[in-house]
């Protein structure tokens, strides 16, 4: 379990709060969890959580991040959590539960990302586009919003609440973030060339892509297939 | 499972922090339990909380005991937590999961308090004496100690989580073979336009290309938006 674990990275996008950064660390280092990667974070929070209580080492090897796309890159999977909207339509949300059941299948291949938004919030629909599926915590409806590390904590006693998993068969090798990025910022670039974009909903247009692309749950051999695929098709719509 | 959650009583022990009891009574907000007691807590933390995200009202009704016996004197079970250390030799420590098993059992026929002790010592030989047995969440034993407020979500999620049925979740319909194909018709013909497909390998690239499009398991939804963006890439190839 304790090398699978090591496969987890939980990311904290944009967190205000110094308080909720180093207590974010702080469960983490409770439930042994140690990859922490951080997206811009206001400066402040992030110098002030550095005296977390027994967390400090932890928080001192933080990787600080300037993009989502940056901090999932070596990713396998990469799950948001969420408090429920409206956005979420777009996205299919599992209970934590079923999520962290998933989770742990893939802990045992490759880095798997695990997502938290800022306190206000949370998760942007750019944040979210570059996540696979989300996450929810069972909260009740009338006030689902729970505090940023009261979330870490609870999302990742679930996780190692189970301890270890029976193995399986050998899975195919999940493709990673930065190869179905590629494939994403291809066929976005062929969908421009191709007149498929519309100027004013190129960003809605882009972010619909990277879902779509997500949904496709490639692995690294088929991934390898497409990307060469579309850079021939966008060597020639480029002509 | 309402009524089951009103059998149960939050006690917490000689907060000192007004933040942890604050964010502890928020935990039970987002959980659906609102029974808080608190026993001897510091009265600037009791006075201070009552301003905590959305669970003011629980504060406000939040019940102050002069000791650990008033707090349970209604109670058929008293569970403490802990973090683990040499006292609870006297008493039985389960695993937080197979305690709130248990726990839930009994709150189906009255009422249970649950204890949590203070920031720095946890609870008191004394209040462990109130305890029928004792409950310890999994954390790792260099680094046991959890943030109070984050022990209590920890716990009442386990508490909740066993009682709902996770809702079936509605299954997207998968593309229909004839959708399918229509796709690999369309990457292929691009593909070839493209100068992807050596004439030679023709035969084996299309059915490369089969292979992959059915690899995607594309729902019905999906499928549709590729047919689209392909459509217009093919007219643009084929200029």
């Amino acid at each position: 379990m304790t090398s699978e674990l090591d496969h987890l990275r939980v990311v904290l996008v944009a967190t205000r709060n110094p308080l909720n950064l180093g207590a974010a660390a702080r469960a983490m280092s409770n439930f042994g969890v140690r990859r922490l990667r951080v997206v811009n974070p206001y400066a402040v929070a992030f110098r002030e959580a550095r005296s977390a209580v027994g967390a400090a080492r932890l928080l001192a090897s933080a990787e600080e991040c300037e993009s989502v796309a940056e901090a999932v890159a070596d990713c396998t999977l990469v799950v948001g959590t969420t408090a429920v909207g409206h956005r979420e339509l777009q996205h299919r949300v599992r209970r934590l539960e079923e999520g962290a059941r998933l989770i742990r299948k893939r802990l045992r291949t490759g880095p798997v990302a695990v997502l938290f938004g800022s306190e206000k919030v949370g998760l942007s629909n750019h944040d979210l586009s570059h996540c696979h599926w989300l996450m929810r915590i069972p909260t009740r409806e009338a006030h689902a919003s729970m505090n940023l590390a009261q979330a870490v904590a609870v999302t990742l006693y679930e996780l190692v609440r189970l301890g270890r998993v029976p193995r399986g068969r050998v899975e195919t090798q999940p493709a990673a973030s930065a190869e179905v990025e590629r494939i994403t910022g291809l066929l976005f670039e062929i969908l421009c060339a191709s007149g498929y974009v519309k100027p004013r909903a190129a960003v809605d247009t882009e972010q619909k892509v990277r879902r779509l692309v997500r949904r496709l749950n490639l692995d690294a051999r088929d991934a390898e297939l497409w990307t060469g695929m579309l850079r021939q098709i966008r060597w020639k719509v480029g002509r």
